[in-house]
């Protein structure tokens, strides 16, 4: 897996960034580590035992090489099994977040465009950042363990500590600055199919896309995006899941907030969820491209617990009530006031009731 | 005026900028640039003489302290007429930018958000970094005498000599991110409208936003924003007008290229069109707050050379031929197909016959 080096380090774009540096390996130490992370990819998949002796065949190398690889990643905390005859199999991972351990998780697009990080102001600034001065092309991902600055919405502080996942995605899609908000629509729709998919919790979306379990807010999703009108140059999709930590440690704003781990009452595997958010995204995006993303919105409104609902609006210090009757193709919220007075809303906080 | 230290200095964004650094001035000599800028002031206004004496009146100050400041701007190049009895007048004006001259001629909100230099990469690069960082609330302005890394859409190269106008508005109107391409059009209805009325050239607008004067290009105009989908952070206006300087100058790309000099015989007061532009765009942008720009928009089309056209429209590596009928409510080109099936551009380049 290639020693980790931990450090503190300036990312010279002014962020302040807690990093683990793989020393430089030679050719040796590099051919081994693509064995390791092979040989993680292949436990992982694998249903059954995995034989020591094919493996060792497909590189070419011992059956002893093989084991020195699964003792490494015993050593990296993987609870690896071993029957004499039968061969190994990966029993538990680590609840830790590695750059290794994301880019095995994840398509191989996204080899080398991983950045891993212990501890970052915000992923959305350093994700911004690095696509703004030309890396991320064509994805890209930040992932941090901790976010000391995270934000969401409005610039509303977005609490972040060890054990959730704290993500941004860069990708490049071919759509107008216009299209971008289709783009938000998308991501909640894969976050919440990824976690109804991987837990069974009935995940729903509030309008526009904080993802809720049992009625609390467990996710939320600011995308961000630099563009010139006509053409999107690059999008920032962060996203916030409370995942393996206790509600307790994070405040609530207006809506009450939850973990997965809160509902589900264990921790769930994180880089798996990366990916299947990141997947979900993509396939999502692919299909907006091709302007076939019309089934995705239809999910957005079959997931939404906005819709039907008597609402609250506020934006830019002004509230209005009425009842929230559908979104447009751009994702705006349509709301029908008392009046019978239709209004759109493209940005703004949304409550129920009370809340 | 302030002594002013030419200088240069990395500017802390990672952008080469040559600058004029205005040396820390102490109370009295601050009171002193305070009087000179409006005494340019009074003066630029003024139709007839200004009486020295009412202008020392108004500041409390002697009739010989007056003097001494005609006396800078002289010496700053303005040329400055004297008549006893009667007062000074304004002659002429010196060709050459300075942040003084831009906040005299521009509205009292830019005083203290006009980033001025002699030499820089690119103003909307450094524009966006500066509005990125939190600076230019509500507005700013970078004006530089020369770029050396200017661009235009697609990232072209963009000539910036000296004697041009290049410069980048940053505003941040409450609007969606799909209301940007509307900016776009307002930006090239409000600098075709200052050529027009300053000069009486016969400006028109090539879609997007290219200005041409006599079928030749102008003036390009590169929007770029930050954005989350439902709400604009900020937007960056970009534009580069050729002025006072000769069309050989610069290198023309598919569009003949031409110059305010080379088309009226003689330069422009640059600060006075900056202004211009300036005003008429944060006019268009107010009443784009306000949903009443549709006159705006229907000024746009009146001036359009592209509505109507047989055209080519390049994106993305594929080209394809048409009738350009209409823009659409976002700006958006419609074009109408030899096979009657018309087509929506968000982006693109449009050429005319072998051009």
């Amino acid at each position: 897996m290639g020693r980790a080096d931990r450090g503190h380090k300036d990312s010279g774009l002014g962020l302040d960034i807690d990093y683990y540096h793989s020393s430089s390996p030679g050719v040796a130490a590099e051919e081994a580590e693509k064995i390791g992370l092979h040989l993680l990819k292949v436990l992982k998949n694998a249903k059954n035992e995995v034989s020591g002796e094919n493996i060792a065949k497909e590189f070419g190398i011992s059956r002893t090489a093989v084991w020195k690889q699964v003792q490494k990643l015993r050593k990296a905390g993987y609870d690896i099994e071993a029957r004499p005859s039968r061969g190994y199999r990966l029993v538990s991972t680590p609840d830790q977040l590695t750059k290794e351990e994301l880019e095995v998780s994840l398509p191989p697009e996204f080899f080398g465009h991983v950045f891993f990080c212990e501890k970052v102001s915000s992923t959305n600034d350093l994700a911004k950042q690095m696509a703004g001065s030309g890396k991320f092309d064509p994805v890209g991902l930040v992932v941090a363990e901790e976010q000391t600055g995270g934000r969401g919405r409005f610039r509303r502080v977005w609490t972040s500590p060890r054990g959730g996942i704290w993500m941004s995605l860069v990708v490049r899609p071919k759509i107008s600055a216009g299209s971008a908000s289709r783009v938000a629509l998308l991501a909640a729709v894969a976050v919440a199919e990824a976690i109804i998919s991987s837990t069974s919790l009935p995940a729903r979306i509030k309008w526009p896309n904080d993802i809720l379990v049992n009625e609390k807010k467990v996710c939320g999703i600011l995308t961000e995006m630099a563009a010139e009108p006509g053409l999107v140059e690059y999008l920032v999709v962060g996203i916030g899941l409370n995942s393996n930590f206790e509600a307790d440690r994070v405040e609530a704003h207006r809506t009450p907030v939850t973990t997965i781990q809160g509902e589900l009452g264990r921790p769930i595997d994180r880089p798996k969820m990366i990916s299947q958010i990141v997947v979900g995204l993509l396939n999502g995006l692919a299909s907006l491209e091709k302007k076939e993303d019309q089934a995705l919105i239809d999910r957005w409104r079959e997931l939404s617990v906005t819709i039907g609902q008597d609402i609250q609006v506020q934006l830019a210090g002004r509230s209005i009530y009425g009842r929230a009757v559908d979104i447009d193709d751009d994702g705006s919220l349509m709301v029908e006031l008392t009046s019978g007075e239709r209004r759109t809303f493209t940005a703004g906080e949304v409550s129920f009731g009370d809340n």
